[in-house]
């Protein structure tokens, strides 16, 4: 069965980069090795994953109106801003897009919401929302093909049924999303680059690259090589090192201020920030953002922030105590760190597939949920 | 352009070993590189495409009809008989099954017809019709799919209408044709092992793994590890190389005495021979075995064969009273040989890919043509 799937994987692109091989990464098409995958789909109980999906649309809103608060993202993240240089550059920029009054009037999110399911309380607890570069909507769908397609045949076999795998099209949606928020704009680029299957035209630039080659046309248009651009779409940008120069930053800012569609947007980017999660994890909080009663209850329900430890009963009191010790008289540094409930998921015997071998292990799993937010 | 149609290989499965990988080829899913491929289609003529479509079928009546005529295979191939110790091998396991009046049932085909267009002529003329193993049916679609791709987006900026690529299903159909066969068998197995889309149980052995594990049950089924085989495919044992001891022969002779079906029968296999193919091009031979005079015509007009030495000038005289000279008088060895018209195909400047490089070069192109055939 390890057999079929690896052959599966190479005729079906379930594949990435081999680090091993030198030209790997730097060219496509050449030192290719199948993605690590489990070889079997783990159990997950169907209410707690219906409870996931559910959730999805509420985080999206939710991110959509906070975004929206420009002082109580900088508020938020005031003491976070001293000790991180992202988090510090992306606020300037934002800031500045205050100062100036930029409104976002098209406004997309491609979201993924991480959670584990609780062994002890037996609840869905969020482990972090992604804002930016949310990252496998396109390996996790070929997985579960891959799924159904091993179940189909030794499902018989293993006792599982391929249907009770729950359908994914995540991949999909989020080109689909892309392509909508690109129809969404007046001036669509139209030149023969890369298209994709909504036959966009797409440029692949690096920052430093957007920082030569772009430049804002008076009407707010981005134009890139002459060519106007709809949509950006980051897959960079959300750790320090994407940053090594101001050419980065530059390049950031100009986006930021242009007419393009931003994916994210920067106050998008912030909503996502740990430190804010914990903050909107802070009892009444949503109510500022979100009307309806029954959301704001199934938010709370899986936020595994500092707060829901009042809640929570768990072995870790001692520890607790000296967390927020650190919280309230600790320096900025310690200020800056996030408190969360511990959480105790399900370990399940695994087997995984990685570089063509076969390895049984104990492992336990992320529910990843992804959503898309176009307004 | 190259880019996207590498990053294109690596997402649809065009892709195969990489030899500079140690494990690659022992392991799937390791070690991968994409296919090498011309980055655009190569202009070849419309009629001589439907010429090439129109004798697909009648190219494998021809070779089931020769199929047989046991003494006409045994008797044209007795003088490479004593020279070339494979044909020599499937000789003697075909006269085993002429002494004991072996009838093939259910004959399955899976040939394919190569081709060149010669500039001279302005010809098609077939260089060589494979009856076993077959290559490329699923690549070449894959490659036809990635001309389409680059076409729809760059064929209005390169002046090429994606349209105008004729389809290619050869994969599809091949497997098609294979599910057909086994579906006509009375007992196919049900076995859980590795299964393709048809939900037909499959069993992958070397030539030498079937001498270990296969036996032949009183009823003529050949029995694998205690199941069944409906059809054999053959992905080897057309060259000497594959058959390194007496296992592999002892092997192909017992496949050859079950009642399965094979893909290709020794008497197919014989029949797709060069020595064969030199012998239907000689005059008034395809009468022997095909009525229709129209078929038999626009066979007659592709075979770049010997005999089309008469008509076709060309400017290799004094080379061909010596070949001639070799054939008459010459030794066994030299009359083994296989006298075939020169062919110059037009050569076209080509955009190869290779190992995730592109080079601009002169090429030639084959013409392949995939063809089913069960009865």
């Amino acid at each position: 069965m390890a057999y079929d799937a690896l052959v599966w994987s190479s005729l079906h692109g379930l594949v990435i980069g081999d680090k091993s091989v030198e030209r790997s990464g730097k060219v496509p098409g050449v030192g290719l090795v199948h993605a690590p995958f489990a070889l079997l789909p783990t159990p997950f109980p169907e209410s707690h994953w219906k409870q996931a999906c559910e959730l999805a649309p509420l985080f999206n809103e939710l991110v959509d109106r906070v975004s929206l608060y420009g002082k109580f993202l900088q508020d938020s993240l005031s003491r976070t801003k001293k000790v991180d240089l992202l988090t510090s550059g992306l606020l300037d920029i934002h800031s500045k897009m205050l100062h100036i009054n930029k409104k976002e009037e098209i406004r997309l999110g491609l979201h993924r919401s991480d959670y584990m399911l609780d062994e002890q309380t037996k609840s869905l607890l969020q482990i972090e929302l992604n804002t930016i570069s949310s990252s496998f909507a396109g390996l996790s769908c070929l997985v579960t093909e891959l799924h159904m397609f091993l179940l189909t045949h030794y499902g018989e076999l293993l006792g599982l049924d391929s249907k009770r795998i729950p359908g994914n099209t995540a991949g999909i949606k989020y080109v689909e999303a892309l392509a909508k928020a690109w129809h969404e704009c007046d001036n669509p680029s139209y030149f023969p680059q890369l298209y994709n299957t909504h036959l966009v035209a797409t440029i692949q630039k690096t920052l430093a690259e957007i920082d030569r080659d772009g430049k804002l046309l008076p009407d707010g248009t981005l134009s890139v090589d002459g060519q106007a651009v709809a949509v950006i779409y980051f897959r960079a940008g959300y750790t320090p090192i994407d940053y090594p120069s101001e050419s980065e930053w530059r390049a950031r800012l100009l986006m930021e201020q242009s007419s393009s569609v931003k994916c994210p947007s920067i106050s998008y980017h912030l909503a996502g920030t740990k430190k804010i999660q914990q903050e909107l994890a802070k009892p009444n909080l949503l109510e500022r953002f979100l009307d309806n009663k029954d959301d704001i209850a199934k938010l709370w329900k899986c936020f595994a922030g500092f707060p829901r430890r009042e809640g929570g009963g768990n072995n870790i009191y001692g520890m607790r105590e000296t967390l927020i010790r650190l919280q309230k008289e600790g320096n900025e540094e310690d200020a800056a760190y996030i408190l969360m409930q511990r959480i105790f998921p399900t370990v399940n015997s695994t087997v995984l597939m990685r570089e063509g071998c076969c390895r049984k292990d104990q492992a336990i799993s992320d529910l990843v949920i992804f959503g898309a937010y176009l307004t």
